[in-house]
């Protein structure tokens, strides 16, 4: 009823989900009434929803996306890093099975000279949250204040830590809607979601690893092309100096899924003895983060030197655990091994990170609790030989009844032939200002 | 998620959005599922307003919609008027301007022999309700019970009154929900709201009057002629008998919008004194009705021997109005005049119906209240000509401060020209399941 004289909230808002429905562009003050509105709860979440599902359909222009950032950035604080006293620079995964790449890459590049601020979060999904992955360590804590994730990224250089209530609580309320409004596979949502958080966080620069493949959150490479073009140019609007990898994701990166699983492994290639495609992807990112920077140092030889894991070790003290406590460990295991022998063509990302989930690394909602010893280990990668029976695969789990459902989400997850696989970049394309969108 | 093991409703429901979504068909256990859940209160509102909005963009296959219709009709109870002991038919219209036909036909075709159980409602919109018209009367109450509603199909032969809360409460769930949310305008739910409803009163026949123009709600003739063919074969698919027809809607029917003025307008028509449009629509729907019922019977006859009068005053009576009592005056009137001589073209209804809703005839939210006495009289009707100065609409208010707001409404809606406008059909089309959706 767009005629009426004096709208509610509620008549705007259908007036605006109509005009979104209808194709038409939004203005900018139209995007940040809306999304002020539906903070302060006069815009309802079935607005709202409604709302997102016609930005499913219909996208946003690039006008529309820059408000709505910007909007969903304004609903909070904007933290000020500039006590921090050296560049700062973080990085953000779209996700991916087996991605411990953040728990490696911040100790490395503080280790380097810059300070990483990374607000990371919990887990959804098959691809897990780094907070879940850290809080297998016993004594180690996510929530910080601003003020102790300041005196963090001073002392140490880097911190992971939950981001804080007042960062973008536009984002944290339309993200909760999205989730069970089957709105969650937008690229204009993910990408203004994305960035409102990290733009908040205070850093100078960012580095986007943004994967593409089996096990990602878009499979495919033309989409994870667009959605790392659209978070280039919204950062670098917003004055952060931004990239984005495109990575592959149609297999695990290095050979665990699972909390604890993944911290073991983080430490091993901070020692120098990690899965070589792990240390490949981190170093690609640590480079990228580095030259964004402005720093001219070698990552290669902060972590062979041992220096990426002395900042690790600080970084996990700093906030309350233990770098050499043991790791939960779990109370049953089991194999899947080779149906026949040849090469090992094809282990599925997707399939494992399901896998995984369902032995309890993972969480469907919000408030369900995760297993820290739970998860897959790949004992055999794509590009190996193998001999029929022999174990690809070892499943762990606290609960036994759990691996059935593991077992059907593995079927047809490895592929054995006679020849091996071709082979294929791990690091697929760099995108920055320069290749933004057409 | 769709590989949960567990799924709870709100998840299940995610599942069902995304499948939409990205245009897969439902089953129509799912369809149930879905309509049944979300009664419960078990799938969420912004659940479901992303639903309806998927569904505007993907529509419903027609097994989809009629699994829909039916678990709307199955949430409620569905009347038996097996006592009344004559055929039972009734009419719905998809909203008009000037559009009060159901007052003159419901006790027409009752004159004729059928029974007419007419469950309305109040209107939202610039197209006015058949409830907020009758309750223009002094004395006259809208709510019956089922077993009333009966006893007065039996006694007068006709009863127009508010559908009850038993009848297809997801409908009125939904509906609700599809107001707030920019979701009204979809050609499935449309079809399933209105026949759930109709079907659920437990009419043996149903004469659907779909409007086509500038006032109708889907003003454009081809997607009018597919919500007709859909909601034939939705009633066809239930066993009630089932046609449409299309009719015009580019300038008001009669002269009065407003709901006392309809009310005296409807008065004039049943004494022989009504404007020939209106006479006109209204027999042709009579006739498509008695045919349905299969009753051989000249409803012009009936209007012409004072029969339907009569019943429309017992109608009125059995309900608690006073058919002889005066209907509230406006106390403000203002004129808007031919702003030159020649023949009036074009008055437009979508114009005229704001206009009188902004005078006070119609209400923007449920809870508004309606003036009885506001509204819009026709001086002057397309194919009239006038002089330069000629009032051709009466305002009529009770708050002189919303003359402004109407007259704003009907800028550009009146068209004077040279020669008068070329002859236009009132009665489009007929659709019955012969002619169903190709």
């Amino acid at each position: 009823m767009p005629e009426l004289g004096d709208p509610s909230a509620a008549l705007a808002a259908v007036d605006l989900i109509r005009a979104k429905r209808d194709g038409r562009t939004l203005t900018a003050a139209e995007v940040r009434w809306l999304i002020a509105a539906y903070v302060r709860g006069e815009v309802a979440d079935e607005q709202m929803a409604a709302m997102a599902m016609a930005i499913y359909f219909r996208g946003l222009e690039p006008p529309e996306l820059r408000a709505w950032t910007a909007a969903m950035i304004a609903s909070g604080e904007r933290l000020d890093l500039s006590a921090v006293g050296r560049p700062t620079v973080d990085k953000h995964s779209t996700g991916g099975v087996g991605d411990k790449v953040s728990l490696i890459l911040a100790p490395l590049v503080a280790a380097c000279g810059a300070a990483v601020p990374q607000l990371s979060g919990h887990g959804l999904g098959h691809t897990g949250g780094t907070l879940d992955k850290l809080e297998a360590i016993p004594g180690w804590r996510a929530a910080l204040s601003p003020e102790e994730m300041i005196t963090a990224l001073r002392r140490v250089g880097c911190v992971i830590c939950a981001a804080g209530a007042g960062l973008a609580p536009a984002d944290r309320k339309l993200y909760a809607l999205r989730d069970v409004t089957g709105t969650v596979e937008s690229i204009p949502l993910i990408a203004s979601s994305i960035m409102s958080k990290k733009i908040a966080e205070g850093t100078s620069a960012l580095v986007l690893d943004v994967k593409v493949g089996s096990g990602a959150f878009l499979p495919d490479l033309e989409q994870a092309r667009r959605l790392a073009q659209t978070m280039v140019m919204l950062g670098e609007e917003q004055g952060v100096r931004t990239s984005a990898l495109l990575t592959a994701m149609n297999t695990p990166l290095g050979r665990a899924a699972g909390n604890a699983l993944e911290v073991e492994e983080s430490v091993a290639v901070l020692r120098g003895q990690g899965p070589a495609d792990l240390v490949e992807v981190t170093l690609a990112l640590a480079a990228e983060m580095l030259r964004l920077a402005g720093i001219d140092a070698d990552p290669a030889a902060a972590l062979a030197g041992g220096r990426a894991l002395e900042r690790y070790r600080a970084m996990i003290a700093a906030q309350g655990g233990d770098p050499d406590a043991p790791l939960p460990h779990a109370a049953v295991s089991a194999v899947v091994t080779a149906p026949q022998t040849g090469w090992l063509r094809r282990l599925d990302a997707r399939a494992v990170g399901v896998a995984a989930w369902r032995l309890g690394a993972g969480r469907a909602r919000k408030e369900d609790p995760v297993s820290a010893a739970a998860g897959v280990l790949c004992l055999a990668k794509p590009g190996d030989q193998v001999e029929a029976g022999q174990p690809v695969l070892e499943l762990r789990t606290d609960t036994g009844s759990l691996l059935t459902g593991a077992r059907a989400a593995l079927a047809g997850a490895i592929e054995i032939g006679g020849e091996p696989p071709p082979p294929a970049p791990l690091v697929i394309e760099r995108i920055s200002s320069g290749t933004g969108p057409s």
